[in-house]
């Protein structure tokens, strides 16, 4: 299998299914396509382009199978693992997985749009910033806090052991990380565990030591 | 089963699980809660709120499983119904279905956010107004056009029979019907199949003959 991705420092979108293939060890070659100077264009778009006429990386090739959006990447590896608990063995517990994860997926727009994933970098004072002028952020961290606060167990992942789920949240916990946005002491024990994970350790290792940073992703207002 | 739901005619998130339920003839009783005047807010949002800390539908309740959010209610479905195929049975297809289905998930914002769905509603002059004037809408045309058109068959749904990926662009069917937006001949005969699918016709039914119109929902620029 061949997983391609975008920078490690900004591609919030490509850290998800790396994790889960890094996390359950599943074998995997990574590509990396960085990004152009030009947003949504450039040589980056048009690499991708060639693969898949969406545009967007991540993209799974698995021999003639070509998958694309982290969301249908990770079931199509959860159905190909069965033998690993991609998402919890538990019915209840794997609702619960996917129910988050799609939520995440097609929500929480003013956190991702406001707070872009930028590992590297301390952006403390545009957060607080933000965080005093920007409603909808502050709504979008309360549901936050109430999906990380009520995991099974506190010292424990999103459902339990890590799954899809932690790794749908993880571009969350990057984002905190940067923005320093105001957390409970429940959510900031979530984000330690997540943060000593080995998968996590090496995607924000790798991306901290990227030399490439793109002037687009940098500018913050 | 029990699947909670807003008004037809402007609920498109409701729309998706329910059609999948209807279409392979799963048992379930319907719930409408229906929108308040204010929006995000009042009665439907409490009666919501008693459900799911989200506040939001729709949400499927089966015995002791609550599940919302549309597209991890279709994974629970086809979880729970192996027997029928609500993704399609051949793993390209299938593949394919899953990638279409998250990436309406979690895109899409422009048509989205501009052309929200009112089934009974004839907005065809705002939608030639909303054509001319917004490239990002154009550009979400543009991707509707690449899925729908690579169609397995020109008479047949998007990734072959009826799947959850019908499911999920037939919003987009209702919107693209009030907005007039214009289409290819291919992507024109994908929208009559699917608005003479016996499920779609009964939503869409229903969905006019609701009494209850929503003044925020009805109000365009
Ligand atoms: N829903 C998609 C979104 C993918 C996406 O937006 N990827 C970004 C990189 S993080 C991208 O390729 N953007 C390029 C573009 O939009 O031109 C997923 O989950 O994979
Ligand atoms: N991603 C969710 C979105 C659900 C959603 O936004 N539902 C709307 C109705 S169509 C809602 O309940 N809105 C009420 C609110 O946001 O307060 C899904 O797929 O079910």
């Amino acid at each position: 299998m061949q997983l391609l991705i975008a920078n490690k420092n900004y591609s919030s979108w490509s850290m998800r299914p790396w994790l889960v293939l890094k996390a359950f060890n599943l074998p995997f070659d990574e590509v990396m396509i960085v990004f152009s100077d030009e947003p949504y264009a450039g040589e980056f778009k048009q690499k991708v382009l060639a693969v898949n006429p969406n545009g967007k990386v991540p993209i799974l090739l698995d021999q003639e199978q070509m998958v694309w959006d982290s969301l249908a990447i990770c079931e199509y590896l959860a159905e190909k693992f069965p033998q690993h608990a991609l998402w919890p063995a538990d019915l209840a517990l794997r609702v619960r997985a996917r129910c988050i994860s799609a939520e995440m997926h097609s929500g929480f727009m003013s956190l991702r749009s406001q707070c872009g994933m930028n590992i590297h970098a301390d952006l403390k004072a545009l957060g607080a910033k933000l965080w005093a002028e920007d409603e909808s952020l502050r709504k979008d961290m309360a549901r936050i806090e109430q999906i990380w606060t009520a995991r099974p167990r506190l010292d424990g992942f999103l459902c339990g052991e890590f799954s899809i789920a932690d790794a749908f949240y993880a571009p969350v916990v990057m984002r905190l990380n940067t923005y320093g946005l105001p957390v409970s002491d429940s959510a900031q024990r979530y984000m330690a565990l997540m943060i000593a994970h080995p998968a996590v350790q090496q995607w924000m290792q790798e991306a901290v030591a990227e030399p490439m940073r793109v002037a687009y992703l940098e500018a913050n207002p």
